[in-house]
């Protein structure tokens, strides 16, 4: 990778070694080193019923890919197609599955900012999709090129983000046709972390992958994955075809691809949460190797997104039991397939940033680190089931990642021995505020979170009486203000503008709006 | 146990598990047993180094007894006295832990809600010692022995705590002398699940356990746990004379005594979590340790109560990673020791039930649920470190347990062959609403929280756009309109109101205030 402008005062290994210890840092964290026992909730038994059930179901019930190209790959590849509907040999989903990477690594255009993905190692990638947005004042309206911007300096900024993602909210002051084009130049643009790319069509998602190219070059994308395409699934069981195309970009040009079910339990998976286990983990197999059929050996990504189902209003619940449990169950599913797996965070159904939001992130975020999620999406802003980004959220979001990421850690021994002498030296009823050992490490010994308030009532009042959503907007600005344009080969620069000209003028532009998930 | 006024139309078997599935019965949930595997953080050999650790502390820099009975207790038991310093043999130690029972039995005055404590069963009781509410209207004011009434009712009456608890609130229109009396007789009154006794004084304590043998009979309670006592600790490794005391009335009853140091971790405690927790753990053995002095067999159980300290107010913080990770580890030890373990749930240092709130109280009550937590204290209402209880926030954090209650019963697949039958009926593309086993399995399948708001913003507007608080308050007021005092003897209330003023009489009102955590 010769991307020999991308700056490298802001990150390194030091830095990244001064940003583990202090959250004031701009510097990117490195990527979760998961050293938390994963929550092994299923027994070896119950993951080979779920398994034996998913492969009943590929091979019996089917799973309908409703793409001609698709078909005929899979005729090809051996399985049995009737109509809009396969068949899948339980030898062939496992031959096929043999052959995705268990990890990967994304490449940043700051080397330094590359990830890695699978058995241990897991990153956070902020939400997307948002038709609206709580802004800067926290008023909630339809977003522009501007707001996404905003979205993908922020994302640069906070350390326990690792990707800048792609359509974080709808640039609704942009026509749709030509949207995916600004979006990805904004990620890439703004921020020198990874980021996804946009599958709202095959040749949308062409276009992405050209862009990467001049951004990476066409040589090194073919052999190191720069960019992730998600492909959601239409439970139960159908794969569509602007899906299929997409992911056949992605999948072509040796770039991931996260094959996501998307689930809504109980509406259109079983009420019943092992069963809607064994439903998402066929449409998952299904997908997951239909992307060798493609391209064998691209790397490949096991997904969902996972709601359940309110069933007095049928609206998606979050921070549920069920969703935490089930979490557990894929992780161990994926790794029982060995490969990287991706989930959902900080989802939530709250109309404002109010405690339940809290409630509903926290759980999530809990859940996936348990469950030992490697590529952990959504992970900062979400708020009202995905209607809207919330800057207040993200911000704060983005501050329990960084506490995930700590406690990812672990505890360390190693100045356990220094750590005992200090007691011996302080003796009972002592204190610890003056002793040499605790000025040593009180910085780095207890995560000390800037967006929560624990001074007494008294001084809060004196500070104004401002709650977190306040405070952590007071935050943003801040971080807005300090932010430096991580700088881009100027050639490079020009040749993607000049990439999306022409691209602009081949496409008409449209003036309707979407509303993706 | 005899108390055949105590009523049970609202309990039994068959409630109890009608209760297990709906949230709006009002009959109390099962005592947890939590099926989740424990988060098994420290490998074999780091546990016995911070046993050894311990050890060491305990033999050679020791622990003070500011008591002179207890001193005298343990130069008699064989440990060396300097002074009020005990240094105890860690032979001593072991020998006095080995005889604390590994489990126990919290019996209630309804036996149908006697609960079970150790292994796998674990209780939520609600939080205690708040010198503030936030009342009905969100308004922060002292308490008052009608609104101590209040939260007993609604412990009562929520379905996932399983304890009354004692002085919720402290109520302030009461001469603090005689205050105990008066909490105790609410706990009692109020409720017919299990509650805790005052350790304000060992003269209190001796009273609580009068009026346990009043209410459960004197034959009955000297060989069944009722009513549980907590002592905290004075760290670093000190137990001070009130504290002592009161362990020793509750311990000579044969009543369960929490062993509960008191962890500012930075400030009383090293900066460094493997340290800190061998110091607690020292102190928690000791405290064991002089249980069985008192009463060989006595139960008895692991305490903490534990916070970090801001390095830059001094503040106490919670839901930060590093006390997640002393509950993984604490745990831990305490299976270790093979004796039962409280810890704290749903701390916070949030002024308001803001969103700040919500991850402190999700986040810590994760954590105790993976830790594999025994007596799950502080599980409502919580908020401003202790300083207030929150009417809203103790509504929607019983919710939390019994969400939490749920995920710790992990996942049937009892009807999985049927659910997977549903799936081949619906095959691609269909939908699950109308299908007999969604029909038969909705309400059981996937949790439906009654706080969390997941309708679409503009029902939410048209429902006027309340946040969680104001939901919260509203359905704590219907709780309240459908309370039923639970039947309590007339003469047992009797012989209680008699004792209550016979001590009355006997101790001189005060008119101080006491503001205790």
């Amino acid at each position: 990778m010769t991307l020999d402008a991308a700056p490298r005062t802001r990150s390194g290994g030091r830095a990244a070694r001064r940003a583990l210890r202090t959250a004031t840092d701009f510097t990117m964290l490195p990527g979760v080193r998961n050293k938390l026992p994963t929550c092994e909730f299923l027994s070896g038994a119950e993951i080979e019923r779920i398994d034996a059930a998913s492969m009943d179901i590929l091979e019996n019930v089917g799973v309908v890919f409703r793409d001609d190209i698709a078909l005929a790959d899979w005729r090809a590849a051996g399985a049995k197609v009737q109509g809009e509907r396969v068949y899948f040999d339980r030898g062939l989903i496992r031959d096929l599955m043999a052959t995705i990477p268990a990890t990967l690594t994304l490449h940043a255009r700051d080397p330094e900012k590359s990830v890695k993905l699978g058995g241990r190692d897991a990153i956070f990638v902020p939400m997307t999709g948002a038709p609206y947005l709580r802004d800067l004042d926290d008023v909630r309206r339809n977003p522009t090129l501007d707001d996404l911007a905003m979205f993908h300096k922020l994302s640069h900024m906070l350390p326990a983000l690792h990707s800048s993602a792609h359509h974080i909210v709808e640039p609704y002051d942009h026509p749709i046709s030509q949207r995916h084009l600004r979006i990805t130049y904004s990620s890439m643009k703004h921020s020198d972390k990874t980021f996804m790319g946009m599958t709202t069509s095959p040749r949308n998602a062409e276009d992405v992958i050209e862009m990467c190219r001049i951004l990476f070059g066409s040589d090194f994308i073919d052999t190191h994955p720069v960019v992730t395409g998600n492909c959601n699934g239409n439970s139960p069981l159908v794969w569509d075809e602007t899906m299929l195309g997409a992911m056949r970009a992605f999948a072509r040009a040796n770039q991931p691809v996260l094959c996501s079910p998307f689930v809504l339990g109980g509406a259109n998976t079983p009420a019943s949460v092992a069963a809607s286990v064994a439903q998402l983990n066929a449409e998952a197999l299904s997908a997951l190797a239909y992307t060798q059929v493609i391209r064998r050996g691209a790397p490949a990504i096991y997904g969902h997104y996972l709601s359940t189902v309110s069933m007095k209003s049928g609206a998606p619940m979050a921070g549920t039991p069920e969703i935490s449990l089930m979490n557990f169950m894929i992780g161990q599913m994926a790794r029982f397939y060995g490969v990287p797996w991706r989930t959902s965070n900080t989802l939530g159904g709250a109309k404002t940033f109010d405690a339940q939001a809290g409630y509903e992130s926290a759980t999530t975020l809990s859940a996936t680190l348990h469950a030992g999620a490697h590529y952990i999406w959504h992970s900062a802003g979400w708020n009202e089931a995905g209607m809207h980004c919330s800057v207040a959220k993200f911000i704060v979001d983005a501050e329990q990642c960084a506490m995930a990421h700590r406690m990812a850690q672990g505890v360390s021994f190693d100045d356990f021995d220094a750590a005992l002498a200090a007691v011996r030296d302080v003796g009972p009823g002592g204190h610890y505020l003056g002793h040499p050992h605790t000025q040593e490490n009180f910085q780095t010994a207890f995560f000390m979170p800037q967006m929560f308030d624990n001074n007494s009532i008294e001084q809060w009042q004196a500070e104004g009486s401002t709650e977190i959503t306040a405070r952590a907007l007071v935050y943003a600005r801040k971080l807005l203000s300090d932010y430096e344009e991580p700088k881009l080969d100027p050639a490079k620069d020009e040749e993607l503008r000049a990439f999306i000209a022409k691209r602009e003028t081949d496409i008409p532009a449209s003036d309707e709006l979407n509303q993706t998930f």
